[in-house]
């Protein structure tokens, strides 16, 4: 059994996460640290979990030192503290913030406008899509778990990165996002009555995600610039993400499936969809991501669509993910559910 | 491991049931018999079973032998054929319609309109409300599914009924459904501009499910006569039942809530909320049920308020919750997700 | 042209009134008030009116003498000061709070908690029911905006109020809301995430128009004790309200539509449908109210659905409705417009 | 008065302009003329209009030369033969559908995949897009109202065009769309069900629009080729258009700005916001468009985003304004109302 506990336990990610967890058949749950609520129980909060006695309790390093893992899901900026003080005392981390996911610190600071303390062992963080890294996951001290539109993107990204196949000058990423990615934010722009039957863009130009989606492009192929606007849609789970780009050379729909298929091999969470169209009731609850590619002879442009669930494969489920690499236990340990549907 | 197969298994009651049963540690599924889709994959239908290969069969009593159980999710009266073969060939059965909820027909054909050909098979029946016929459940050889509306309506007056507190002359239920409580219908009454941003009664004072609690209250107690009216709301899932109701004696609301706890101990799928009021929200993508309990001293009446997941306690889950049973499982084996939030 | 004002002009019942007010041919808007925002524009807080440059100001009661008529759309409690003031100026006023509704203003005090500092004011007041008091409303100085909840219940029971046809010993009322019905409410139950696809009862046994429609009962009949609980259904506009009533004496159906049809002659806001069910999508948009009547043969119960915006048949609507019949112009100007549909 | 009738009088845009031209006080509705319905009242069919009276009839083309303009709210295909007889007989035709939008029938044939019988009337219809081709619609016998998307992406894109301002090699338009925008489709892919909680694409590199928004752009600036994606999101009304273009030269955006505030000056239904970003919701139940247009100096494009009402401005609001410069009216006659909101 692996021995884990939770910061930010009570954040809609914290929940989600929590889910899972009680559905994992290796895994104890310890902690459950809650900065706004300690000493309530967790059903008291949420009457979603009757038979959940755990006590949320302040945080408190001594007592997570039993704990082979910490998942940290708080806010970006907050988290860095935590995560260093965790990462120094060598329990492993999975880190649900921004803090985190960039090599070069300088990145970071330029885009969330904060300073940050610790660089070096942003430096030893290993960015935690399981389908890119998978083989540094296994020893990694400190994980980042991706945010939830560079997962749908660069999912639907990798196996053309890889191949060099992109033209790194044309990308333009409209993602259209369900209300939990927002947290539970009480804001006027996030009651009922506001977002309900309406649509909009926000961070137009300026979401950070732009930036870590760049940063792994680079990574991995080369420096690119992308456009990417994320939109709020009235629903509560799920992002579907269409991208635009074009390919460096010609190359048929058949060809294009082989390579995806091959980097993304059967038995795995994502799914290319030859027939039909990814919507994210498919995914809705699971940790699937699916795929469809559509190649515009007419424009010479490559549209790719991806849908995952932001709460799972966006965020919780990703984490489980990861955790069950770092593990050494199978990739869908606690993870085989299928979305809820209707 | 016990053997199931289901017909009906491309309904939405179906592919829920599906989605539990592929949790479900005890179970091989054998055969999924479709009227409407035989030769196809389930994820040829939904896309939301990416690692079923299963195929869909036609429906064949040979190959149905070797199933310990048959789920049967059909429309009300085409099932009564289907089950008295099973039933007559010794497989047990979990009947999702209405055919075998009455053990006097009339009642059926009274309500239903339809000529029941088996009134001695659905004589043995069992109505499958654990709660209530636990022990009759054991072993019993066919299982009548109870219907959405009579689980939440009945589970908020068992207590009572058992207890003779009830006064028969006043009850009043008022519900209201998710759209997925009326199954995969494509009329123009369920589409999305028609069904999204309103509310609306229907089968005022004739509802069917009217006749099943009135016959499952007269079982338990005495003739009564209930006014029921059924709302449909745009929402997926979810059903909220509000319960008017007098009692015969005057009682304090404490040993209300230990009349109901006696009932209902710990550790089963029926909660009783005593501080804040159930939403279907903490029940959604579960099996449990949530009740409240609130005297209104002013008019000396009592309101119920019951809410659960229609296609989980409401139909499927509540029909594995059977299933558990009648093969001494535990009761909540394949059954502990908690409710999908947000 | 009648010159009217605003205060509270920017909650949702003050913009759903100058939406209105703005396609009224006889009406000139004065002054905005808003407590929250003066000094800005309308359309600065609201771009749904671009064409909107009216200023926000402040309240001061000197420039609201040029007014015909004030509409106050304040919470209740603070109404009380602003319209004893107005009233006491000699401005005539429709108040949209619970303040003035009370004739006997221990009632309110009972309910609401708070004292009434002016209870030979809100004597002079008419309860601003249209259809219940239209000969009042020509000269009232002061009109008790009804709430929205007792509109819905009200028209679908006072043509047997009237009648003395009803059992006041049986009177449940179970209405379902939209949630603009709570206004622009900053609160973590009313984001989108905790509202959307759920649903869930509120104020049982304790919602404060249990008094106000028992209070308006008593005047036309007797005292009776209704039963009353509203439900948040996740839909912006719309109240339907199912009413269970007993009748005193036995009658046809088609004898109580006559009934009904005599008390709301063509031509009106109220119609009865004979054939269908109201739906809160007939209603949504538009100032009028749908009623249907059902007996139920079997248990001797009459079951009543209405259905209005309870922004505008609930509120603004009815407000604007109420000023034509206090300036003596014809009851529909300004309020033609059918529902918004689909 | 202008004597008006409707051909297509039941569907969605059908009710929608039927619903504008009872507020329109120049106005008169001679015919309503339904395929489906005839010998019905309208409000049989939407109890939505409890006052509407009017019977719907069959199509006669002797009962429709009575009037002035004659609306044809008819499926594409549908639609030529029923245009071309009214065009043989003088009467001034608004078509809803996209039977006349293209010049050269040619593209129209490839892209709808039907034989186009009257090419000649096609070359005379004007298309409807007010605020393109305002001068040509005065005398206009034939009218082609826009399509929804084109109608929203046209909007964002012109003022650059007509400066010759944008790069026609990088036109990526990804809109967004609420549900109404598939008209009355009962099939199963548009159930309540199927649509509310999910996001999907639809229509990649087919759709039917694009055609329609690039020889519009070919007509006004030279031969580009678009990406157009467009999406079903779980609203009744709405679209959103992000558009992604690239600037010929670089530019300022208070010139920007200024550029497209010539194009469309104060007191039209095309408004620019400068603080904010448009919602669907600033527009549903009005004829405006509200435009943002946001410089990425990083990537050095351009991000336009434009919200219209796909049923107004994207249809019969838009037809009601091409009414109105036909007959010489103010433009905004009888399309002055503010969004329903909320």
């Amino acid at each position: 059994m692996i021995k884990v506990s939770v910061i930010g336990a009570t954040g809609y990610t914290g929940i989600e996460l929590l889910r899972l967890l009680r559905q994992h058949k290796e895994v104890e749950v310890k902690k459950l640290v809650s900065r706004s609520n300690p000493g309530k129980r967790l059903k008291d909060i949420y009457p979603q979990f009757p038979d959940d006695n755990n006590l949320l309790s302040k945080y408190n390093i001594e007592e997570l030192k039993e704990s082979d893992l910490v998942f940290t899901a708080l806010p970006h900026g907050v988290s860095q503290d935590y995560v260093s003080e965790l990462y120094n005392n060598e329990i492993r981390v999975i880190d649900f913030s921004g803090d985190y996911r960039y090599r070069d610190v300088s990145i970071y600071e330029n885009w969330y406008g904060i300073e940050h303390k610790y660089p070096e062992i942003a430096r030893e963080a290993v960015y935690g899509l399981v389908e890119l890294n998978r083989e540094m996951l296994r020893e990694a001290r400190l994980v980042a778990n991706p945010g939830c539109y560079p997962t749908a993107s660069l999912l639907g990204l990798l196996p053309l990165l890889k191949k060099g196949l992109l033209d790194e000058e044309f990308i333009v990423i409209d993602a259209k996002s369900g209300v939990s990615g927002a947290g539970k934010a009480v804001k006027e722009a996030f009651i009922f009555n506001e977002v309900a039957s309406s649509i909009k863009a926000y961070g137009i130009n300026s979401h950070r995600h732009t930036s870590e989606i760049e940063a792994v492009i680079a990574d991995l192929f080369k420096k690119s610039i992308i456009s990417f606007t994320p939109h709020l849609i009235p629903v509560k789970r799920g992002i579907l993400a269409t991208i635009y780009t074009k390919l460096r050379e010609k190359i048929e729909i058949q060809d294009l499936i082989k390579i995806y298929k091959q980097f993304y091999p059967e038995g795995g969470f994502v799914k290319i969809l030859t027939e039909g169209v990814p919507e994210t009731k498919y995914v809705a609850g699971s940790n699937y991501c699916y795929l469809t590619l559509k190649i515009d002879k007419r424009t010479g442009r490559l549209v790719i669509i991806s849908a995952i669930d932001n709460l799972l494969k966006g965020a919780s489920g990703q984490a489980v993910q990861a955790m069950n690499v770092m593990f050494g236990l199978p990739e869908k340990t606690g993870l085989k559910g299928t979305a809820l549907f209707p």
